[in-house]
């Protein structure tokens, strides 16, 4: 969709320079001098991502859902998340979510669909993000990356969306991805069995 | 919720230096030489952000909302939003979002109602977004700031929605107020005549 909405239109800014300020093997920043669509000048500092973030929202058939717990180094904060990592850009994103969710949880999904994309930060970055629901579960051994310390913990979808909405999740990938399985759940867009459990918590008593 | 998450844990990561890279009155870089979790040696890039991305719905009593079109330079691509801006950290969010609501649309709310907190893209950035539904709106006249090229545009909540769901929408605190606005609708957390405008789609044919 993104090209359709691009090529509708003129781009008002003007660049007069560009420079490069950083790079890392995972963001590179540059700064530009620009002329705002004003007609004032200005500077544009962009952080550029070399890789798209991933996100994906398991899903158990008796409505139970898998978040990853740690620790976020830019928030110098613990996160609960729903399994995520980053995909390599023009790689295939779903082969990429595959293997980030066996690696960080050892589950198999035999069931794939994309639900959500999103640019995360765009007012300074072109951070894209693919969400994928991962349905037909089947449990293997995690193997995750030896510089990751995670937790993993399965509960009730019912239980994640709450911690949510109160705000006890903040990864905006998940807060988005869990809302926006509700919304298929209560459209009438996931099976009419998995998407009751979702809505009662499944196993959950009340 | 952030502190008291953050409490009940220890922090995995050391870090050995730190450096400035980069700084403008929107972001600030920096580069960590760190011990990962896991003991290797290693690098971390982090985009300190000045502001706090401040998302604004406003929410007519017919059910329509308010959508901001404008190129948005990092991406290279034209977006279409919710009402979004920069808040002072430290400032009041509330009074921020007024502030930015007024600007960009003219629209002055009566009722403010916070319904969502999340971190935008914590792999790499601190950037933190607070989103608010706007009610009991009045229309005046909008002043936008002279480097912002914007369209305005009121439609039903429901076409924004299908927006979203469709990738025609892509901006993540757009994206995700819109899915949280639809879950406080189906939930019963918003006034009853308008839950049932805003999932309806209020004077729209279907």
């Amino acid at each position: 969709m993104r090209d359709q909405v691009c090529t509708r239109r003129k781009n008002p800014w003007t660049v007069k320079t560009s420079r490069s300020i950083y790079d890392n093997p995972w963001i590179a920043v540059r700064e530009h001098e620009v002329v705002t669509p004003g007609g004032g000048d200005g500077i544009y500092g962009v952080v550029g991502f070399k890789n798209v973030a991933l996100g994906v929202l398991p899903l158990f058939s008796n409505g139970d859902t898998v978040l990853v717990g740690q620790w976020r180094f830019a928030l110098d904060c613990y996160s609960w998340e729903l399994p995520e990592g980053g995909g390599r850009l023009g790689g295939d994103p779903v082969e990429e979510a595959r293997r980030e969710l066996s690696e960080e949880t050892g589950l198999q999904a035999g069931a794939w669909r994309e639900i959500l994309r999103m640019d995360l930060s765009n007012s300074v970055s072109d951070e894209q993000a693919i969400g994928y629901l991962a349905m037909d579960l089947t449990q293997g051994a995690p193997h995750p990356d030896e510089d990751e310390s995670l937790e993993i913990r399965r509960l009730p979808f019912k239980t994640a969306l709450r911690m949510a909405i109160q705000g006890e999740i903040t990864d905006a990938i998940t807060v988005a991805m869990l809302l926006r399985a509700h919304h298929m759940a209560v459209e009438g867009d996931i099976e009419p069995a998995l998407a009751r459990a979702m809505i009662l918590g499944g196993g959950e008593t009340p």
